[in-house]
């Protein structure tokens, strides 16, 4: 939409254009969320260092496998013990290689406005991945196809807290594995001009989001700019595989950041403790980024870790949990303690449909990774039955309460504070503030109105047909999806994606397996 | 239960009596909560001074409404400017008055084992109160009665992290309104033996709840120990009225505690502006928090407030939203300058029935006023429709989550570090924990299992009759009232009870206003 066309005289003005404008979703972004909100820090200097030495010491003396021949050259070349896939490392020289990674990392959008930083107190909201199964726009919950995925991107790209497309949001079951990974990347690059995220299938699949890369921003542009973002998962305790590694490669070599995240079942995967589960993940993630460092110096890399509790009970992961939010907090130390940018999950949690199970369990990872400060906040929007599926209401409700944490983690605005208080003189005991000139011109800014949240009354609710959050954001969705315009390609960089696509897609036999290193 | 008598010979012993155990709900309750969390602190000491001179400029210059003779008389005895029914301070004096008022307090109970401590780094949880309607054990939306209400104050004395039975969490229109003030109390005295609140529908309706605690207490008890908590609301901005100031007056002259607590509907009667908002809250708060120290000076006293910020949209209030947050952050970083105990409101929200709105309302604000460092957390269970229903099923969720967010506030615990770095040398890479020694003494303790929250997957939870968390709640707080063990009263003081009771309610006419001064 064009700001100034509404001011020139054959447009419809005054009212009825503000009617207009108030009707549509104006895809706008918000900035990078720079939080001004004190950190929660429960450890102190000894407890950071009494941290570090006991995950340098599992390094040292227990070792960390890397099932991957490619890595075990590698760190043999680098100078660890290599002893069969068990490699050990000097904390010394493990404190060197991390030390190149850069604090702070540039993520450059193909809409130079939606270009995004995190790492320090910088931040960045993406949306859920990996779902099998969704809940459509009827609530529906059944397999997803690409058109779904798609419907992801749109929402992901009109959803001013989000600031990526992230990747399959949802898997497209209806494309052959050893294709989907094409088919993503397009979605992503396709109906989104926001930050995107790769697949890291495998090494060969990886290289495929590189060329595409390379034909979005141009030849050459990788090598000084990072313009997607990929995800490894360890297999705790200690553990990284051939895939993993492959595909990390792939970005590293291309001077792409990669989530170096241990997988972390608590009390399955880690001793049953909190303190000491830090420890673990803490040693592991620092074996990944330090080899992001081996493959090549001074790129950019990201701590990470998937966290969940496991419960006595059922065996099943949770979130939402007291301990998952220490947890978030001490890893959030040691990341800004060796100064490398971190991931975390946000709004995670094991309900099946969005009932108040999810809320609880997504408002406390919220509040928790703000107050943690995370920088890329993944898993933001649409996450529900411990990543089983994405809801689509689910993703309208948490984007908007992304934005919800923005505005907190912004902090306090003090710029209208005299002007308030000649207004408190002005009202004086008894009074009401609705009709002052302060109020008036700072109502729409004071106070966030989340759109999805009912607070009529009972009865005015039950007049409107006594719908449950879901039936409103459901609603949201279709209205956004009505009203989305898509950020086009040029032509001829278009063209050039779907001839890549094409030629791979008769290259890569369709029944090769998810992780063969295509 | 006698815990020792599983032991004896004549009680099936072993396997048995652990599972007898396991089904059996025991009322026992966390002590006080001593958070070992950082808090979230967003005001250096300029901006808490700037707000303080804010206010104090406004007690200075704009004045606060006491909308009552004895307030006035005691003012221009006190030596404050009275001009009308318009009170106006020195700081200086409102400085001298707030410094006799306790920094902490300890609540007595009649079970010894539950008296409890608050302010300084102490809290405590308190259930919701007021509520004119309630949501039922079938989800049902309709009047209560003194039945529903005792079954709330049977709920609160089973859940370990309610450390209050309160008052009327909901109103038992059964009975009179004149009446129901003595009702209440009983029904908090005899369901349970933690501590309870007092109604301060008026300075005569006081008197009555403190006569009753000194049937139950003992008479002389009260005069040197806190054992009920009253509350009372400013009409913000900047008046108290008659009513409340009554209330204050009955408890604060007997020694008893009592919430200074204006009521912040924010941008109606208050600066649309959360900065300046604070500001005039805080000025409100303080005035009640001085006139307590002219009433009996070193009379325990607690910061108040209700907050809540009105949509522009509907007029309604809202609840979790991200100035709620800020402003609690604010509030209590004051509170803890002028060193007095302050209280806030936990699960506010305004959805209609326990859905995901609900959740993401409730846990919002549980994890802000714990990182702001509440002391006094009122309404934290069972608040729903902007107060108007208290609901069974989120009483039941509620509860459990203060219980999660106890554990979180309680910190980092590093007593087992060094046993479960051995745990990780023994398992090594690639292993699993659930066998380990280590994991089999700790798991119970170390990660929070929520007893409503679902993680099963799905078709085991479709198997089970795809129940949400409603349901799983409404069926739990079933089995707590099967059961529930009555603490019973001493047969005297029950006695005395029910004969004062009798006594007055022969004296106060049932057609008497709920304001009148009885």
């Amino acid at each position: 939409m064009d700001a100034s066309s509404s001011d020139t005289p054959n447009r419809a003005g005054g009212r009825s254009s503000r009617r207009e404008k108030r009707k549509l979703h104006v895809p706008s972004m918000l900035p990078t969320l720079e939080s001004r909100l004190p950190l929660t820090e429960p450890m102190d200097e000894d407890q950071i260092a009494r941290i570090d030495d006991a995950s340098m010491s599992i390094l040292e003396d227990v070792g960390v496998v890397f099932r991957d021949p490619v890595a075990l050259d590698d760190w043999r070349s680098a100078g660890a013990r290599v002893e069969g896939d068990l490699v050990k490392f000097d904390r010394a020289h493990i404190r060197s290689l991390i030390s190149s990674i850069p604090e702070t990392i540039t993520l450059h959008a193909r809409n130079p406005e939606n270009t995004i930083g995190l790492g320090g107190r910088k931040s960045m909201f993406i949306p859920m991945t990996g779902a099998p199964y969704l809940r459509d726009l009827d609530d529906d919950r059944r397999l997803p196809t690409l058109n779904d995925l798609g419907m992801f991107h749109k929402l992901a790209h009109m959803s001013p807290a989000l600031h990526s497309s992230a990747h399959h949001i949802v898997e497209p079951m209806d494309h052959p594995v050893p294709h989907r990974h094409l088919q993503i990347t397009y979605s992503s690059m396709k109906y989104s001009d926001k930050t995107f995220m790769g697949m890291t299938t495998s090494g060969k699949n990886g290289e495929d989001v590189m060329d595409m890369c390379d034909i979005l921003f141009g030849a050459g542009y990788l090598e000084d700019h990072a313009v997607v973002v990929g995800n490894i998962n360890g297999n705790s305790p200690l553990v990284w595989d051939e895939t993993m590694l492959g595909a990390m490669r792939a970005f590293v070599r291309r001077n792409q950041p990669v989530l170096c995240s241990p997988f972390v079942l608590g009390g399955a995967n880690t001793p049953a403790s909190t303190v000491p589960a830090v420890a673990q993940l803490n040693a592991e993630a620092l074996s990944a980024l330090a080899y992001t460092q081996v493959v090549r110096k001074g790129a950019p890399a990201i701590y990470g870790h998937y966290l969940s509790t496991v419960s006595m009970r059922s065996g099943a992961p949770m979130a939402g949990t007291p301990e998952i939010s220490l947890m978030n907090f001490m890893i959030g130390q040691m990341a800004r303690f060796y100064g490398v940018p971190w991931r975390t999950s946000n709004t995670l949690g094991g309900a099946k449909t969005l009932d108040a199970q999810a809320g609880y369990e997504s408002a406390t990872t919220l509040m928790a990774v703000l107050m943690a400060g995370a920088n890329y906040i993944w898993h933001s929007a649409g996450w529900n039955e411990a990543g089983m599926h994405c809801s689509v209401a689910k993703f309208m409700v948490d984007a908007e309460q992304c934005a919800m944490g923005y505005r907190m983690a912004e902090g306090l605005r003090w710029d209208d504070f005299d002007e308030a208080l000649s207004a408190i003189r002005d009202i004086g005991p008894g009074g009401h503030y609705l009709g002052h000139a302060h109020t008036l011109e700072n109502f729409e800014r004071a106070f966030f109105m989340p759109s999805l949240f009912d607070n009529n009354s009972f009865e005015q609710w039950q007049a409107e047909g006594a719908q449950d959050v879901t039936a409103r954001a459901l609603s949201m969705a279709r209205q956004m999806l009505n009203e989305y315009e898509e950020p086009k390609l040029d032509v001829a960089i278009n063209d050039a994606l779907l001839d890549y696509i094409a030629r791979r897609e008769r290259e890569i036999p369709e029944d090769k397996g998810l992780n063969e290193t295509y």
